[in-house]
């Protein structure tokens, strides 16, 4: 089954010529997801080649504007794009709390009619996501759900037990957030795929006789049978190792994490998205404004052994390969501070429009 | 003194690689307003020779997403720009009332501290400008005046004489709005430059024996001075003719005027921009959505006799020249089809970035 995560924004602060404002799409079979939209997502999709009538889950990592401002645009084009009258699946938003306000608010002024459903999930932040100065408690603010959206959102808490935020269980996928530190409480979001059986052994099938049919259907899907002969087959005698969930995390802006259980949570990810708006250089600026360079996010991937680091919200100094001029600083410093401190997984160097493939694992 | 209005968004609906949503810059000495602020309007700016900087006037024509959407991040990234330290001017916002909540409730979940003052007037529509079902109070929702801003913004009513707004006046120009009828309420605005004294005529002056120096500035200033010889003269004797201001007329979306009123404020235009959404074989659905073909527009310029029309808010669908694919259309139809109706003037399509100089007017 396909997964690639696709950078529609790399850049810090707000969208610029070079770099759009934060926007990560998440794709794998029948699901497409955005992480974050910032001013200008919507026209950076039509540059693209992903489709923004196909993203059924939003998940909004901190309300700062180069993460939100292009949410109400892109719902309202999304819209207009698909029309009254084709089926749209309804889009479920996750995010901070306020969130909801700020959609339905928008929505409202804007005089805009969504032709499909929406519903704001909200996630509470904790006083220890920022400085206590700059925490503001929007949870009274907020609009009847009644108002926002046809369908109620939920209030997500933090789970006492690892600091985390259930967001929502299927068949194939667990999501959950965790809770960073940055100017304003942050979030990031932990996709973990479930481990799927393995293929069916055909020597295995042989040896028991059985012909390809419905049995093989059946112990496929976890189903033991019995045979004509009287024998009973379990799945596990013919079926291969199951395939491990790959597990992708997309961090919004921090200096840090807030918790162990956090760290805990990335463990092995096979994706690892950390912001790393500033170079090493600048690391008291960065923690100051809660962010982090590149040696910060290497911490944190060793931390959590990730197999792949990708750094992305780039301070709009650092243009990107190719659109260097004179006097600009280059990305690609910042991937030489990661290599210094990593152990030996990869670090990538986000950039707009750039996808990245997560193959299926091996079987252990 | 040079003034011109710059295009950043020519676009209908939403922004597109092709198209900014709408925005208009105007610009005289010293003075650089901007009249909408889509989606990616600051990104605009960043691709073309203007300073986003240097605004100190905003004007919104009505609250659709199209023309409002990007303005929390353009004050934003303007507040970012400028710093805390340097002294930036500062913005004054004119549009219909709901902006002042929209706008102070999106700076305030984003936790954004706008490093300038910045006030909100707003426009109280009334129900003649848009189809009765769509009619929205808004009065009613506004936050607190003391909240939004330091300066307490101004509620402004409609002129029971001609039906116009007055925003503003000062030495230069005086600005007002007039009704238009859209889906929702939505305003054009009519810069009006006041006429200046004519220049000193050097023969006259040299036939009363005025050298150059502190009496002609005075003259010129208007004064009425005695020489030394107990001769009086008064400006007019060595004024040449006065230059008769200039006047700009910015139209938001439009099916059409609401009053006679508002055609007379609109008399002689040196430039009027008018929306042109779809063309003329269009036109019931152009009204129905509130929206003008060039025809429509062309009718506007010849009542108010404006010398020179400018269409925009064009459809996605009409490409720019040179960005025109098989199966495209051309937006030079909807120029054709304006002509067709016109009776003298010029008529210009407006593109994203095209900047057109409105020159000083012969003297009468
Ligand atoms: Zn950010
Ligand atoms: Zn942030
Ligand atoms: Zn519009
Ligand atoms: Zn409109």
């Amino acid at each position: 089954m396909s997964m690639d995560v696709t950078f529609l924004g790399t850049g810090s602060a707000y969208p610029s010529p070079c770099r759009g404002a934060s926007a990560v799409v998440f794709r794998t079979e029948g699901e497409c997801w955005l992480f974050d939209c910032g001013e200008g997502t919507q026209t950076q999709f039509m540059k693209s080649p992903l489709k923004a009538g196909r993203i059924t889950k939003i998940f909004i990592t901190h309300l700062h504007g180069d993460h939100l401002f292009g949410l109400p645009g892109f719902l309202c084009t999304v819209s207009l794009q698909c029309g009254s009258t084709a089926v749209k699946q309804h889009v479920e938003i996750y995010g901070p709390v306020g969130l909801r306000d700020f959609v339905f608010r928008s929505l409202e002024i804007s005089h805009s009619q969504l032709a499909f459903p929406y519903v704001v999930h909200e996630l509470i932040p904790s006083k220890d996501q920022c400085p206590v100065e700059e925490f503001k408690d929007f949870s009274r603010s907020g609009i009847d759900n009644e108002m926002a959206s046809e369908v109620e959102g939920r209030t997500i808490c933090e789970d006492p037990e690892d600091g985390s935020y259930m967001l929502f269980e299927n068949e194939q996928f667990t999501v959950k957030a965790i809770k960073l530190f940055h100017r304003i409480p942050s979030f990031g979001f932990v996709i973990r795929e479930k481990e799927r059986p393995g293929k069916l052994d055909v020597k295995k099938l042989k040896d028991f006789g059985i012909q390809p049919g419905p049995l093989c259907g059946k112990l496929k899907l976890g189903a033991t049978v019995t045979l004509e002969n009287g024998q009973t087959v379990h799945p596990s005698d013919v079926l291969g190792d199951p395939i491990p969930g790959r597990k992708v995390c997309i961090l919004g802006d921090c200096s840090g994490i807030c918790s162990v259980g956090s760290a805990k949570l990335c463990q092995e990810a096979d994706i690892l998205i950390h912001e790393a708006t500033l170079d090493d250089t600048q690391m008291d600026k960065a923690k100051e404004h809660g962010h982090s360079t590149p040696k910060m996010a290497a911490e944190f991937a060793n931390l959590c052994r990730a197999h792949k680091l990708i750094l992305t919200h780039f301070s709009q100094r650092y243009k990107p390969p190719g659109m260097v001029s004179e006097g600009d600083e280059d990305v690609l410093v910042l991937k030489k501070q990661a290599e210094n401190y990593l152990l030996s997984q990869d670090v990538i160097l986000a950039e707009d429009f750039l996808t990245i493939t997560i193959p299926i694992k091996k079987q252990n």
